[in-house]
């Protein structure tokens, strides 16, 4: 009897279910399905999974007597409350030490209060990150695991080997704890924004810019995809540029310019906002987005607003386009500095110790933004686990040193062109201030201070008697009042004026 | 008896609270004051408020029993619970039509919620922007009322007469519906964070791109604030520009920069991208304070990071300062326009009828974004109520054609030196996107078909039998797969590369 039992158990026979359970099944684990509907159940034995080792139960107690101790169960059915309804369900019929997975698209805070809640009942609990959609679930996903530290080494096996696998490593290792891998999975989303958008902006300005057709730039992605840009969204860019329609024009040529979003991108924004970390390039994306999606308002602004006096490109065009490669990886490379440094600090606030090198390799294969750019990223981490951020690993500091100057010319040039490539130029901007020792914030300190007493800190090495290291320091910035006051020394001067 | 009865009631005799009730008291309104802590009213009466018509009440129910029907009563007392107690504790007290006035800085939602709950009671609710702090709410605040259409007659001669009054108008209007006037006051507080970083940046690029020092810059700002740029920020700036420590040093220039936040600007941005609207300024804004604060990392990072070649700056001078000024105008009204989408993107959602140009006059006085520019936007939408966007009016159309060609040499040029400028930059990206006709968004949604079927529309006069408008069109970009796949084909065409 002990035999037949299974080695994971699914709740949620959905594509994605489906999928996961044969690529399991495949990969030698025995698998017992389970669904709300049980006709699904059967219908899925009789159908997709028959001649498999797959069985099957009709419900949560079936399900659970039939798994292997400790017991691992996945479950992949709607996020939010459909869980926490699972889990209740499932409670009575586990034991100590069981672990329940939930591989659907949770927001991380859940996640983080479900660990607390079945650790303190002595079950395990992981929120795993499933990226790869119904395809990569069937043939191999990338997997993000994090949550109850105990659980990692009883499902390591079932999944590095369902994953993907990139460079003969598995696109799964351990995320860190609580939280942390569908946090990982968000950041990867809007990671993916970003990528997406760099990719846009390249493809305008090769065509408005410098004038090439779509063929031509399938031409160019096709040959990026040979150097560091090598990754799937450059691939299937080239692929896409180069499908024509029935008619031999360029397809995308006749899709509308308004690009939709599911908000996943969104949230990793937000995040970053409320932890106070600058993951610009994320940000600019997705307000790209909301702007192209403006369409008939800028098909009316268009119309209204004087375009820059438009000069023909005089350079070498050859030079341009590399300059554009090197823009591209550059953004690319700051887009990616500033999700880990979002992961940085999530860890910092929620306590998690995460596992860089390893998210980093679980994001080479199996996902959208798969790439050989992210073997290096792995690289520089196990190189240096406590690497204080990408930018300042010495391969990144060489690519980016190397880069630096096409990037400069490229934004410099679309400025000019008046072809918007925010995402590039965001990436720009963040990395000359990061590199910037003093930057003009202290002008800011000032006005704060100077309207509303919101205090500012002495700068290192300028402190004297009135200015101490380490204090919040108010100074009186107007001569005629001891209070800080903006609105009537405002109108005192102004009184002559046009305002008052 | 009857002509004892209070104009006003107020509740909350923090600084704020009896700064407002000095003011309404000099404009001739009688208030009757009242605080939890009722040894405060006392203390209040006794001496801030002697010689004064300010009465006092020692509990709600007496506050209630002092006023002129139908009641006012304006709460200055924390956001949150505290101002649903307090109007629990009123209501026993109040009669049909009474008007409840919530002062602090709610949050919108709370102020829809409450008018929701007290209209359906059948009383009248307003939740109030006040800005221009303690010293606004003395000698006249920016006041932005919104809630209960019925009760902006009733409390209109009060707050009109107690706001700040410029160009010969109070700085208070009725602004819409619900919590319209809390929505506006927060977009007031970004659109503030983006001046500011504007401000800074143009100071970093006078400092570190031209070479002037704080006098200079102090001389540049006080003529910026005889022309466009007239503000009580730019003049605020020139102050502190001239402020000399005691050795004779710049004050400013031993001010540690790393800018704080109390979260405001925030607010803001994560509002922008929850109802998807391009509001990028205040994006980047939020987030350069953001990278300020990594003040150590920065340090450390400049050390690692090669700068780019420093050329001399071989052109006018003159006429980079005047581009500069241009260029901080533009981008200052792009501003402005993100900022006025956004809010009428929550119109829409929140059925609101916003009064545009009460807004921007609202705004022309009394609070930090005071100045000249404001009274523009206001004949902007006085001229055309149904304006779509400030970008679109006769006049800012003039502004910005005038300073374009300013603003992007500026911006070429900050992008060579490596000067982030990242506010100026993200406005002109925004500008061009927003007069251009087609995006390359086109090929996002071309991706997001490729990988996850999410479909795309036809571009208007593209379509034919296969592309109709309308529909959500999604087309197998691969040859090999009738499903949609791109993991299964990625690595097909991977295999023998490095990745699989």
């Amino acid at each position: 009897m002990s035999s037949e039992l299974a080695d994971v158990g699914l709740i949620g026979l959905a594509v994605m279910g489906q999928n996961l359970i044969l690529n399991m099944n495949d990969k030698g684990f025995k698998v017992c399905a389970y669904n709300r509907t049980t006709s699904k159940v059967d219908a899925f034995l009789a159908n997709e999974a028959k001649g498999t080792n797959i069985i099957g139960a009709h419900s949560v107690e079936e399900l659970c007597s039939k798994l292997k101790s400790p017991r691992r169960i996945i479950l992949l059915v709607k996020a939010g409350q459909a869980v926490d309804d699972f889990i209740s369900q499932l409670e009575p019929h586990l034991e100590k030490g069981d672990i329940v997975i939930d591989g659907g698209n949770s927001h991380y805070p859940d996640s983080i209060r479900r660990t607390k809640e079945l650790e303190a009942k002595g079950l395990l609990f992981v929120g795993s990150g499933v990226s790869g959609g119904e395809e990569g679930a069937r043939n191999g996903p990338s997997l993000m695991p994090g949550g109850s530290d105990a659980a990692w080494p009883h499902i390591k096996e079932i999944f590095q080997k369902t994953a993907a696998q990139a460079e003969g490593e598995p696109c799964c290792d351990w995320v860190g704890q609580t939280g942390s891998g569908h946090y990982v999975k968000m950041v990867h989303n809007g990671i993916e924004y970003g990528d997406m958008q760099l990719i846009a902006e390249a493809y305008d300005i090769l065509k408005r810019g410098l004038g090439c057709d779509e063929k031509e730039i399938g031409d160019i992605f096709e040959k990026w995809n040979e150097g560091v840009l090598d990754s799937f969204l450059i691939q299937i860019t080239r692929d896409i540029l180069r499908f024509n329609d029935d008619d031999g024009k360029p397809m995308v040529s006749k899709i509308l310019d308004a690009a939709g979003q599911k908000g996943t991108g969104k949230w990793t924004a937000i995040d970053a906002l409320d932890y106070g970390m600058p993951v610009t390039l994320i940000g600019e994306a997705v307000f790209a987005r909301c702007l192209s999606s403006l369409k008939e308002e800028r098909v009316r602004a268009s119309k209204l607003i004087q375009a820059p006096a438009r000069e023909e490109f005089k350079g070498d065009k050859q030079q341009f386009i590399d300059d554009l490669e090197q823009a591209l990886y550059a953004s690319k490379i700051i887009s990616y500095a500033q999700g880990f440094m979002l992961m940085r600090e999530a860890a910092k606030v929620n306590n998690w110790k995460l596992n860089n090198s390893g998210i980093a390799a679980m994001w080479r294969g199996g996902c959208i933004i798969k790439s050989v750019f992210l073997s290096d990223i792995t690289s520089a981490y196990r190189e240096n686990p406590d690497l204080e951020n990408l930018l300042l690993s010495p391969f990144f500091l060489k690519a980016i040193a190397k880069a630096q100057p096409g990037w400069r010319r490229v934004v410099a040039q679309s400025t000019l062109w008046g072809i918007p490539i925010s995402a590039h130029t965001t990436a720009l901007s963040f990395f000359d201030g990061y590199r910037t020792e003093t930057l003009p914030a202290n002008l800011i300190q000032a006005q704060r201070d100077y309207f509303g007493a919101h205090t500012f800190r002495v700068r290192p090495g300028m402190e004297n008697e009135r200015l101490q290291a380490g204090q919040d320091i108010h100074i009186k910035w107007t001569a005629t009042s001891g209070n800080v006051s903006f609105c009537g020394h405002w109108d005192r001067l102004c009184r002559d004026k046009k305002l008052t």
